[in-house]
């Protein structure tokens, strides 16, 4: 990869920095297509956020921004225009700049989620989900796991209001799921997924839920990227149930960004 | 060069940016060192320059910031702290950025000069030295020509006020060296430096001075690195001059600011 006076920059924006991914993914398909392009890591606090956005979106040579944790809503609400994606889940991901200068976002981590983990979303169906985190990732898997057809959907949170929140708003949208608020124990699931970010330091982070509850026949999802084998995977692996990494989320969206960036 | 979340960022700033030169030289040398870091080119107008500094000072993962026309002097007068180089100069080039955030400026553009162009300065010796173009780029050329001992400097540049102002500066703080303003014509010198931008844009930039008046005795340096064979120099070749690329001031300055940045 050269990067020259003419090459064209991509921002991925989180806080913190140091585990992101999407950089060290996305660069090699740029270099492998000839794309002249390169993203790289850039870490504002929340508080510097909003600044930091008005002054990357004048960056004449921006090519777009990629969104992680936890600047996913207010990219959504400074960006110039928002599609339905996006605007369903008041947060974007991936946002390319027009060459007029607009922002112009969308959200890809439902489809990424369905795509790179569920097989499109075919492995959802007819299951009972205990999904564990009503945050940003949280809310984009819920809505993407009642597309999918899932039987039953039970939301935890550590505050439970934003669990009762997201619950309401998925059933608001799919009044046929069944979708409800609940405790993050494991009684008559078939599949978990983790959207919090337990386990992005597994030496110190509390497991997202009893472990010694797991059974076999549960397909447990960890949407956490690095570590690639979280605490809870390993404990899931060693309870013989059959496990999806956080990665493939990533690997599923880069194919969608670099094409969304017009390339 | 792998770019990952720890990777730390530097940005080239100019304005235009298509013909940057740094990033493509200093890049392939922190990877040969190991050093986990990238340079990648960023372009604000002018008039975005400010809040861009703000935004981009609060950058937790950049490791400093090189600058290129025109905003200089904006990086100088916007740094937390300058080195007597740049105070000199009144223009900034090289900004690193301390882990308490504050921006701390040098310029490298004379030593750059003059190590990389005239053998750190032994080739102005004793030398009667046109001037052309009384920019930030001039002004510190400028200032390493008499450092080095040349005869004397006629400073030329199409706003004689400039021109005036510079060569005023100068004398001020070299009160033995011969310093004049005047014209571009090639009367009574052995050496030509052009500092204008004269020759970025070959086919439709005007000659800096007027080619037809060149000797052979005549040493001609030009500061432009891309195009690298410039049209003043490949006049100069013509007619039989010894000619220094604009390259030179490069190479010299990126070992300087590997340094500089702490690596």
């Amino acid at each position: 990869m050269m990067i020259s006076g003419t090459t064209k920059i991509f921002y991925m924006l989180a806080h913190p920095i140091a585990h992101v991914r999407t950089p060290e993914v996305i660069n090699p398909v740029f270099a492998a297509r000839g794309i002249d392009a390169v993203m790289v890591p850039v870490h504002f606090s929340p508080e510097d956020f909003a600044m930091g956005w008005e002054a990357l979106k004048r960056t004449r040579n921006l090519g777009g921004i990629v969104v992680s944790v936890p600047h996913k809503e207010q990219a959504c609400a400074l960006s110039d225009e928002v599609d339905r994606a996006a605007e369903e889940l008041g947060a974007a991901n991936v946002i390319r700049r027009d060459p007029d200068g607009r922002m112009i976002a969308t959200n890809m981590d439902g489809l990424g989620f369905l795509r790179g983990m569920l097989n499109g979303g075919r492995d959802a169906e007819g299951r009972d989900v205990l999904l564990v985190g009503a945050g940003g990732a949280g809310k984009a898997i819920a809505f993407g796991l009642a597309k999918s057809g899932s039987k039953s959907i039970r939301i935890s949170d550590a505050d439970p209001e934003r669990a009762e929140v997201l619950a309401a708003d998925v059933k608001n949208r799919y009044p046929d799921q069944a979708v409800t608020a609940g405790s993050p124990n494991l009684d008559g699931i078939d599949m978990l997924v983790n959207a919090t970010p337990c386990g992005l330091h597994p030496e110190t982070d509390p497991l997202p839920v009893d472990v010694a509850e797991l059974r076999p026949d549960i397909l447990v999802a960890d949407i956490i990227m690095k570590p690639r084998e979280t605490p809870l995977l390993q404990a899931a692996t060693a309870r013989g149930c059959e496990v999806r990494y956080g990665a493939g989320m990533l690997d599923s969206q880069i194919e969608l960004m670099v094409s969304y960036f017009g390339y």
